[in-house]
C-alpha cells in the first residue's frame, strides 16, 4: 500500500493542477499524482498489459523521457487478474514503474473488442475476446479493477459510441454515461477509504461524450464539469469523423470545461493532431500510433515521417534522425535498422517503437518550452503540418 | 578498415593463445583478437544476422558479459549482403559491436537450410532458403564473404554430415574438407594482404569432421592440425548421436589437437554438455540453446532449469534466481515475467534471453574461476548434472 499519501474524496480535495502558462487556448501546467508531477502537455505512453509493445520494459520508459503511463484495465483484467495485481501491491510494483499512471475504464476496449454486448442502466454484459468467458462491467466493477491496480489516474466507465450515431441514442448514452459517472466519482470515494486499497490518493477523471453533436458535446460537458473531479476527458473522438470535425468538436466543448482542471483527449493522434489540439487547450494525450507505426517501420522525424524500409536507406549511415538524441539514434544507423527488418529480426521492432515513443516524448517537450517562452504559434506554424507528412 | 592491426599469415603469424593454467584437462587459458582479448573458456553469444533474437542489441551483448560475439555468413551473405557490410566498414562497425567476433563459414546452414544442394570438388550449389535464389559457394566465396564482415576469427568451410552416415560417404567427405581447407587458407591469406580487407588481422579456424567413426576422427584431426591454424574446431557433433557417443568423440580427438591452440566444440550445448566437454579440454563454444529455450520460457538457474511458465510462478516475488546479477534479476519478479509470457508480450522474449545468455556467460566465468582456483572438478560434481535438470 502507499504510504505518506493523502486519501483523495470529495471533502478533503485540493487541485492538483497548476496552471504555470498560457499562449492563446494553449495551457503549460502540471498535474501533482501520488508518484510525481506531471509536466502538461504531456503524452502518455501505452502499457497496455504492463508492458510495452516492441519489448520495451519500465526501464526503457525512463530512459526515452516517458513522464506517465498509461495501462488497460479491459487487459489486465482479463490477464493476469486485477486482484492478483492488487496482491502483488498493485501495478506499479508489478511493472516496476514508480512514475505518474493512467488507467483507462475497460470502456473503449468493451465497444472495441468483445463480443456479444448487452447494455442496461446497470452495466455491460460481454465476452472476453481472449477466451469467450462471460464478463459483466459496471461502472463500480471498473473502478473497483482501477482500484485493484492503484494507477494515480482513474477513467469514468463510459459508452463509446460509433460515429455516426443516431441523435438519440446518442443523448440517451450521454444520460447513462453520466449517471455512471456519479456512481464511479462515489465508487472510488468509498474505495479510497479501504485500508487494504493500494493506492489511496487515486482520483478520477470524467469523459465527455456525444459523438459530434454540438449541443450534445455542450450539454454533457456542462453536467459533467458539475462534479467537480480531479480531470475531464474529451472521448469518442478520432474514431471515423473527420479531422476538422474532431477540432471544430474540441473547441466548443473546451469552452465549457473548468479552466482549472486537466483535460484530456483520448486516444489522439498524429504530432499535427497533438499540436493542433494543444492550440485548443488540450493538456494530456495518449495514442498507440507511435508504436503501431513503429512496427510498421514509419518513424518519426522532425522532417516528417520516413518509411525505413525504403531502398534509399540501404547504405544510409545516418541515424533516424540527426537531430534525435533517443537511445537509437545516439548508436545505430539507418541501414542497420533497415536491414533488421527484411531480416525481420524482433529488435526492429524495438528499435522503432524506442525512437518513436522517444519522438513524442520529445515533441511534448518542445511544446512546453515553446509555450513558457510565447512561441508556440511559431512552432505550430513551423511544425504542424511537417511533422505529419510522409517524407 | 582496421588500423594499427598487424597483418595475419603464415609467414608472420604469432601464436594468439596463452594457456594460463590447468586442471586435468581442463584448460583456463586467453585467445588475443584484434578487437580484444577473451577469457577462456568461453561462450559466443549468437547473433545469427548481426542481431541477437529476442530484441537484444550489441549494448545489451556488453550488459549481460558477452566476450565474443557469432555471426553467421550464409545468413548475412543472403541479407542484406556481405558486399554492402563491407562498404559499411564491416560488421563490427555495421552493427556497432567493437568486441572480439567470429563467423562461421555458411557450411552447417547450407546443409540444414537450403534446398536442393549439390556438392562437387569445387564447392556446393545450393538454393536460398529465403527467396529460392540459386547460390554457389566455394571455399573460396565463404571466405570472401568472412572477409567483407571482418570478423576476427573466420571458420572453414566444411561439409557437415549427419550422423549416421556410412563410413565410405564420410571418408570421402574428409578428404574434401581437408582440401577445402588448405584453399580457405590459401584464401585468407591473399584477402589479408587486401589494402581494403576491413579487417586484415582476421584469422582461421580449421574445422575437424568424421562423425563418430574413431579413426576418421582421428585421421582427419592429425592432417589438419599440420597446418598449424590459429586455432581447431570440432564440427559435425550434437547431429544425432548419443551424449556418450559425442563425449568419446571429444576425447579420442583432442588427443590429437595442438595443445597451445584453442580448440572449440561447434553447436554444443546443455550447461551439462558444456561443463563435460570443459573437463575433456575445450575452450570454445557456441548454442542457439539458451535463447531458444528462453523464448519458449524455459529459464537456467543454479538449481537447474524452471518453466516460468508454470502456475506455481503465478503470484512468485522472487527473481528467476536470487543468485543471479543480470538485468532482469535485478528487477523483475516470476510473477510479471509469467504474465509477460501469457499475454503474449514480446518484452517475455527478450527478459528471458536475456536472463540465460547472462547466465551461460556466468557459468563461464564460474568454470574459469574454479580452473584457476584448481576447484573445477568440485565446481563439476556439485553443478554438472544439476544445472541441466527440469525442476
Amino acid at each position: 500500500m502507499l504510504t505518506g499519501v493523502p486519501v483523495y474524496h470529495r471533502e478533503t480535495q485540493i487541485n492538483m493542477f497548476k496552471l504555470l502558462n498560457q499562449e492563446g487556448r494553449a495551457r503549460r501546467g502540471e498535474f501533482m499524482t501520488p508518484h510525481g508531477t506531471v509536466q502538461t502537455p504531456v503524452f502518455m505512453n501505452v502499457g497496455t498489459q504492463g508492458a510495452i509493445k516492441g519489448a520495451l520494459s519500465a526501464e526503457d520508459l525512463s530512459n526515452i523521457g516517458c513522464q506517465i503511463e498509461l495501462s488497460n484495465t479491459y487487459h489486465l483484467h482479463i490477464r493476469p487478474g486485477d486482484r492478483l495485481i492488487h496482491d502483488l501491491g498493485g501495478l506499479h510494483r508489478f511493472m516496476t514503474w514508480d512514475g505518474p499512471m493512467l488507467t483507462d475504464s475497460g470502456g473503449f476496449q468493451i465497444f472495441s473488442l468483445a463480443a456479444l454486448r448487452k447494455i442496461s442502466e446497470e452495466g455491460v454484459a460481454f465476452n472476453s475476446h481472449v477466451d469467450g468467458r462471460h464478463i459483466f462491467m459496471s461502472p463500480e466493477n471498473s473502478i473497483q479493477i482501477q482500484s485493484n491496480l492503484g494507477s494515480d489516474i482513474a477513467m469514468a466507465f463510459d459508452e463509446c459510441i460509433k460515429i455516426p450515431s443516431p441523435y438519440e441514442y446518442v443523448k440517451e448514452s450521454c444520460d447513462r454515461t453520466s449517471q455512471w459517472l456519479v456512481r464511479c466519482r462515489d465508487e472510488l470515494e468509498r474505495l479510497n477509504d479501504q485500508p487494504d486499497t493500494v493506492n489511496r490518493g487515486q482520483v478520477l477523471f470524467g469523459i465527455n461524450q456525444g459523438t459530434i453533436f454540438p449541443d450534445l458535446r455542450i450539454d454533457h460537458m456542462k453536467r459533467i464539469a458539475e462534479l467537480d473531479l480531479a480531470g475531464y476527458a474529451i472521448g469518442g473522438l478520432a474514431v471515423g469523423e473527420t479531422t476538422q470535425e474532431m477540432y471544430d468538436t474540441i473547441e466548443l466543448t473546451e469552452e465549457h470545461m473548468p479552466k482549472d482542471r486537466p483535460r484530456y483527449l483520448m486516444g489522439v493522434g498524429t504530432p499535427s493532431n497533438i499540436i493542433e489540439s494543444v492550440a485548443r487547450g488540450i493538456d494530456f494525450f495518449d495514442c498507440v500510433m507511435p508504436a503501431r507505426n513503429g512496427r510498421h517501420g514509419h518513424l518519426y522525424t522532425w522532417d516528417g515521417v520516413i518509411n525505413i524500409k525504403n531502398e534509399r536507406y540501404l547504405l544510409d549511415e545516418a541515424p533516424i534522425d540527426d537531430r534525435c538524441r533517443c537511445p537509437v539514434c545516439k548508436r545505430y544507423s539507418r541501414a542497420y535498422i533497415r536491414h533488421l527488418f527484411k531480416a525481420e529480426e524482433m529488435l526492429a521492432l524495438r528499435f522503432s517503437v524506442m525512437h518513436n515513443l522517444y519522438f513524442y516524448n520529445d515533441l511534448m517537450t518542445h511544446i512546453r518550452e515553446s509555450i513558457e517562452q510565447g512561441m508556440f504559434s511559431e512552432f505550430r506554424k513551423s511544425y504542424s503540418e511537417r511533422l505529419s507528412r510522409r517524407i
